[in-house]
């Protein structure tokens, strides 16, 4: 791309360093703020740089919050004995907005994955034990994506809890609700036999 | 969306605010930047700061520039006797990685467009016809996209030109090189036969 503005070209690599932004994209997104009369972009300059000084993650749950505590572990009227072991922040969003989960979260910052160099240490697992271990919890559930590495995550953390007085469960995997059985996966599909339920168990 | 975090809630709103940019794209970049170690939301904060504060339109060609007159039309070697008119700065930067044309521009910053609301006196047409006044232009290049707005714009400008010792000329419209004449649309197979050239002109 040949530039007539350096002002312009700075623009553009620094959106065109977001995920999913290529450099078509941030420099459409760059002329459109150049010839906007609304201040746009000071408005997004402002929420960026408070959005990189301001948030912090909770320290109970590290959820992204605006305070030291986040909402929902301050929260007295949710259940704080049962604890939504999640990935990440964008999780506990999907979660909230089912509005079928009223307990604790905990956020791990990611899965065990060796082949990204992601181990048990790099997440935030030993604090999760420890809030275990200090409080009276009475189950955990591990709402964590059914891949290998989420698999491994789950199968680890449930190992360091063995001897813990905690039930562990894991959210319910099967076909999608509208799915079609035959465009589902031979995995999904053949697991879902194996772990059938009673028809009235069912909710 | 239901925001454990104020300043996330706000960061994804600005975000949002772009063009193509929906609210789960806003969200999955705030998340981004919220965990970028590398400070990337202070150097986009920055760069558009700047962009707000400081990117002017060249005085001349009404293009994007760093400078009150950019830096095509401080340039001596290129040609100042023939102008290429286009809608807007992105157009420029097209023409330009074409590596075809060493004349100036004029950018319009549109077409005339009545559902829209854009009449003549909101682009910057009378600057052009004050530049082919003053200066001695041998020839203006109509590159303007083959839409009825655009070619509204070209007969307008066309017209005011018409006693002015001018050459107005226009780009060649047709069948895009690569192009299936099977999947070309009626109106530009009809109008690239009507305009159908000699063989050994062509270049």
């Amino acid at each position: 791309m040949q530039f007539s503005s350096k002002i312009l070209e700075d623009a553009v690599m620094a959106l065109s360093g977001l995920p999913g932004i290529g450099k078509k994209t941030a420099l459409r997104l760059a002329l459109h703020l150049s010839a906007d009369k609304h201040q746009k972009s000071l408005k997004i300059a402002e929420a960026l740089t408070v959005l990189h000084n301001d948030i912090k993650t909770c320290k109970k749950c590290f959820n992204l919050s605006d305070t030291e505590v986040c909402g929902i572990c301050q929260n007295d009227s949710r259940r704080h004995k049962i604890i939504c072991v999640v990935e990440s922040a964008r999780d506990v969003m999907a979660i909230e907005e089912t509005n079928q989960f009223n307990g604790m979260y905990h956020v791990l910052g990611g899965v065990i994955s060796p082949l990204e160099g992601i181990g048990p240490n790099d997440l935030n697992i030993d604090a999760l034990i420890s809030r275990i271990q200090t409080k009276e919890i009475d189950e955990i559930i591990m709402a964590i994506s059914p891949t290998i590495e989420g698999e491994t995550t789950i199968y680890y953390i449930s190992k360091l809890l063995k001897e813990a007085p905690v039930k562990v469960s894991v959210i319910a995997r099967g076909i999608s609700f509208g799915g079609e059985l035959e465009y589902a996966d031979e995995l999904t599909l053949g697991r879902s036999i194996m772990a059938r339920l009673p028809y009235h168990a069912e909710i």
